[in-house]
């Protein structure tokens, strides 16, 4: 960035951290944090998640789901393929993790893919350095001189964009140190977040886990591009596991060392990224945090994602679109919309890849986390696998008119070529077939005044001699069509930051009883759809109960038949715990014909009875949100107190 | 093994081998090859599934699903879900793939998953050292003396059991080079196949990608069993990757190194292996290839599933039931029933873990393919973790009546304990804490004795003083349960292969036509269920084609819209080619009010005229199997030809 426009905006920015802070504080002192850390407790001892290998002691960012958490991430998938992949007809691949190091050295994964860490000199322990140097600094501040506490404040508001170096030159001037045992510190090193392992059992094929799912749908461009019977637009998508080995993750769910990502990748014309179905979404209101906003300082602020495309806040329609639909997800799956904003990258944040990318960032108990990423990768990946490969990851786009083009072809003597370059004449050949006439003539005229001329590839040196070149051929060709590399706009959901928002906001802990607490997930998130309990163990509610399981499993509505001892009570209490939304009751009254049930919602604790045959239907169809329970309320009589049709 | 037994054995398991390849080339022979090769350039053109990286030039051993596969794949595991882990009322899991290496040696997987290889000293292949030592046996057996053959037939015989030194031994007796180059051969050496990889910044702490899923159920026993309220039996089951570092694979989707499992472990008291629901199945029919008729050289039989298990052919009834499931799973995908048999594993290839073990194994043009494992594993990988941690993986029985049990304990002076062995005085501790009652007379009689006591855990040893232990307590205690480390069975299911046998046996050739193909998979299973094709691009049939698309999205029905050029048939032609099960036609009948459209069902090629309206509900059920189609064809008039009605 330029240096002057960095020295313009720096105090721009460090005020806008503040308010930043201010309000950050403001909203974790509102957020009751008892309840949340209650909400953790509930979800360990439920086994929505919990800690990977706690046995040999735990891994640091490692978790497992247990079957409730196993059970919502299903839903939460499935939703997502009929929500993206079904409804808008995208082509889902399934891609290995494994990859060879070419792949990710042409995306740059590689060389970029890194942070900056210092090492204990004595242990070894290891220190993610912006974070180090963050907290070391924050704490100096607190009695220091306004002079040292402005240099602080300009280091902090700067640090993002610096390297080894600087944050070098910092560690000496703070003189800092480990700030676990206080010893001494050892310079900055990059540590690249990859996990590296080979592939083959020769150990020579370097490979390592993938960082992100996306470079599978891309290495597949043309297959995926021909399926699609050559067409642009088109998006393909991918659910599955990526890797990043952080250097020290501490946050719980939210940053971890392995994680499910689901990812769009939508591949477009670069001169026309409109959107067939962009008027559907066009009234949609979304609460937007510019970069321009944060600059200034100025707040989130509501509009309509078609003003926002319109006035260019929203780089173009199709990344507006997908916005509009991330939000119609989070809020459907049960996100809290009060808690929910999308949050535009500013220039320096953006990963190598990007050139605009707007945040789905939702409101925790650990500040604003961002959940979806919604960004538009241009054509850098389809062309640095281009360059990498020699294979054209392009599509066709037919020409209003066909035109006649002067065509200047270099005809080279392959049998010259190989005997000289050996196995690396294809480089060459494939290099040379790609030229454009300006290059051409270029070489054409060199060979013709010096008899030889100098090609550069991947800075390897190839000297071209006349006896290569059979000759320089110029024809007209009628063209129909141009190549073009499409344009890439991603969105990239962090399945399990989504999963650990859901479950923060859904928690609740009722007003009567501190106790007792449930989460509140919509039915068509929640794990298990009902439970089927018997009043008592009274052995003549054991038929009901089993005709009732048989029926529900027909009715593919997965529910837990709980006949153990304990009141009714304390049963419901138990599956509120695990957001069961409804309970059905088997009481003395449901002995009598026509038999009848009790059913409970867990929200509102209400009940109604309703005759058992009507069960089945009704269940399935508010598991699925297809009936409310407000509708059900009308159809059916309240039922009051449980114990009271007890004998 | 006995020497005596398998002296005796040997001769047996020759002509069983010979029998059996006999039987394997008649099979391959039979198997029409050339549609198998026309089946995989049809799934890979088609992109159900093809190499990894292929523009990189490809990684032996990696594949992805394309739109198609993945659709598949989903299917499969969506029913996989509801047969198993729905109707069986599973506790469904989702652990972490990177697994610090403690995990795998406990396991044994660090010690014991390995393969045998030799290099090529001179260009560094690498060989499977048995696949290359009976590759080469078979090739000198044709042009040797009878003396030599029958010394290749008992190698061969014997190879599975062999070690490193006698492969090396008859390397040097058959002077074998490299099959390739001729180069010399290295010694043998072990390769094991897990991945290795570093989890954190400091690159001391080893990990590797998981070889099965199942260790991350068994770490997490003791939360499970909490989740289940302690009760045993109760099944666990986990969908997710594993990886192998195959040496060198070479049978496309069979042998991959990085693939989706789906396995149960079925947790079970010891001394009652039987099934509640072993009844329903009692009667089904399965085909046996059992480790006594491999011995024997007989062949596969039929019985049923009940009968196997009361002549003890199957070891127990959870392992029957389980096979009797797996069996109806497959047959429900469409696997070929006579392409189906389960294979008893014989006493020399058990894994180290397993106590019994039926493969499910399915033919295919590669012949038989192991797709399912079925294996007791006993209490092995419990104890083990036990072992390893000192956490107790155990559940409670309870006694049919009380008992009172002599307790003598230790009780020790922790700081004593502490002060002498530091941080490995926990491990003594609880060394100490679960000695039986003759263990620790012992240690209480050599400190009365000798004043001192040697306890060795783990290769360390401990000196145990007089002042370490406060007193030998002695009393007696009620005790209701007892402790029982619980058996496991494990079904376990290699879904690629799965997938793959199931489009060997679904691949169709039209009789009256060798250039159209078609995949006959079930409706349930197919990417895809309908195909919605205008009858030509007269613009008049857009309104009709776009209320069918809606109606069916809001049915669920997954559909394709095929408005390009071609002729009808030609349109029906490539959806047959992903095995669409159903296409719709709209045609210039259906401009008529009442609106109708044609439906064609794919195996038959039969097409009925039916009412718009009745689409959407048709459909769906058709698509989900609760529909027939001949059920269709006796309620809907039958249509003969499309292109009559083109005017």
């Amino acid at each position: 960035m330029d240096p002057e426009v960095e020295a313009l905006l720096a105090p721009l920015r460090a005020l806008v951290k503040e308010q930043g802070d201010v309000v950050r504080e403001l909203k974790t002192q509102k957020a009751p944090e008892m309840d949340v850390k209650k909400a953790v407790a509930e979800l360990k001892r439920r086994f929505f998640y919990d800690q990977s290998f706690a046995i040999y002691g735990g891994v640091s960012g490692q978790y497992d789901f247990g079957p409730m958490g196993c059970a919502l991430k299903g839903n939460l998938l499935n939703l997502w393929r009929s929500f993206f992949v079904m409804e808008e007809q995208m082509l889902e691949v399934d891609c290995t993790m494994l990859t060879p190091e070419p792949v990710l050295k042409a995306s740059g994964h590689v060389d970029k893919f890194a942070d900056l860490m210092v090492k204990d000199l004595k242990n070894g322990e290891c220190f993610r350095l912006d974070h180090l140097i963050k907290a070391q600094l924050e704490k100096s501040e607190k009695k220091a001189t306004a002079e040292v506490k402005a240099r602080c404040d300009d280091i902090i508001v700067k640090l993002d964009n610096m390297g080894a170096p600087e944050m070098s030159a910092i560690m000496k001037e703070f003189s800092m140190k480990s700030p676990v045992t206080n010893n001494d510190l050892s310079e900055p090193m990059e540590f690249n977040l990859m996990f590296q392992t080979h592939i083959g059992p020769t150990g020579l094929m370097k490979g390592f886990l993938r960082p992100e799912t996306a470079q599978g749908i891309f290495v597949n461009f043309k297959r995926l591009l021909e399926f699609n019977q050559g067409k642009l637009p088109f998006a393909a998508a991918q659910i599955g596991n990526a890797f990043r080995n952080e250097i020290s993750p501490r946050s719980g769910l939210l940053r971890v060392r392995e994680f499910t990502m689901a990812e769009i990748e939508h591949f477009c014309d670069p001169q026309d990224k409109s959107h067939p179905k962009f008027d559907d979404i066009r009234g949609t209101e979304i609460c937007l945090y510019s970069a321009a906003n944060q600059m200034e300082g100025k707040s989130v602020y509501k509009t309509t994602i078609g003003e926002a495309v319109d006035s260019s806040t929203v780089a173009n329609h199709t990344i507006g679109y997908f916005m509009a639909r991330i939000q119609q997800f989070l809020l459907k799956i049960g996100i809290d919309p009060k808690r929910l904003r999308f949050r535009q990258h500013m220039g320096n944040e953006m990963a190598h890849y990007a050139c605009d990318c707007w945040d789905a960032e939702i409101l925790t108990s650990y500040g604003w986390v961002e959940c979806v990423g919604c960004a538009d990768r241009s054509a850098f990946d389809l062309n640095q696998h281009y360059k990498a490969t020699g294979v054209k990851l392009c599509a066709e786009k037919p020409l209003p008119e066909p035109v006649m083009e002067n065509v200047v072809e270099l005809i080279t003597n392959k049998s010259a070529l190989g005997k000289t370059f050996k196995k690396e004449a294809k480089l060459l050949t494939t290099h040379l077939a790609n030229l454009d006439t300006a290059a051409v003539e270029s070489i054409e005229s060199s060979l013709n005044s010096t008899g030889q001329h100098s090609v550069e590839i991947d800075g390897q040196t190839f000297t071209l001699t006349k006896d290569m070149i059979v000759e320089v051929k110029r024809f007209q060709k009628k063209v129909f069509v141009e190549e073009i590399i499409p344009s890439v706009i991603e969105p990239s959901f962090g399945v399990g930051r989504i999963m650990y928002s859901l479950l923060e906001h859904s928690f609740r802990v009722r007003p009567d009883d501190e106790q007792r607490t449930y989460f509140s997930l919509p039915a068509w998130m929640a794990p298990i759809k009902c439970s089927v309990l018997p009043l008592s163990n009274n052995p003549d509610f054991i038929p009901l109960v089993k005709l009732l399981s048989k029926a529900l499993t027909e009715a593919e509505v997965s529910h837990k038949v709980d006949d153990s001892s304990g009141s009714i009570g304390k049963r419901y209490a138990r599956t509120d715990e695990v957001a069961v939304p409804f309970g059905i009751c088997v009481d003395f009254d449901s002995l009598k014909t026509p038999h009848t049930v009790t059913v409970r919602e867990r929200d509102s604790t209400l009940q109604v009875r309703m005759p058992v045959d009507d069960v089945p239907e009704v269940l399935r169809r508010m598991s699925q949100g297809k009936l409310l329970w407000d509708d059900v309320m009308k159809k059916y009589p309240k039922f009051e107190q449980q114990q009271s049709s007890q004998k």
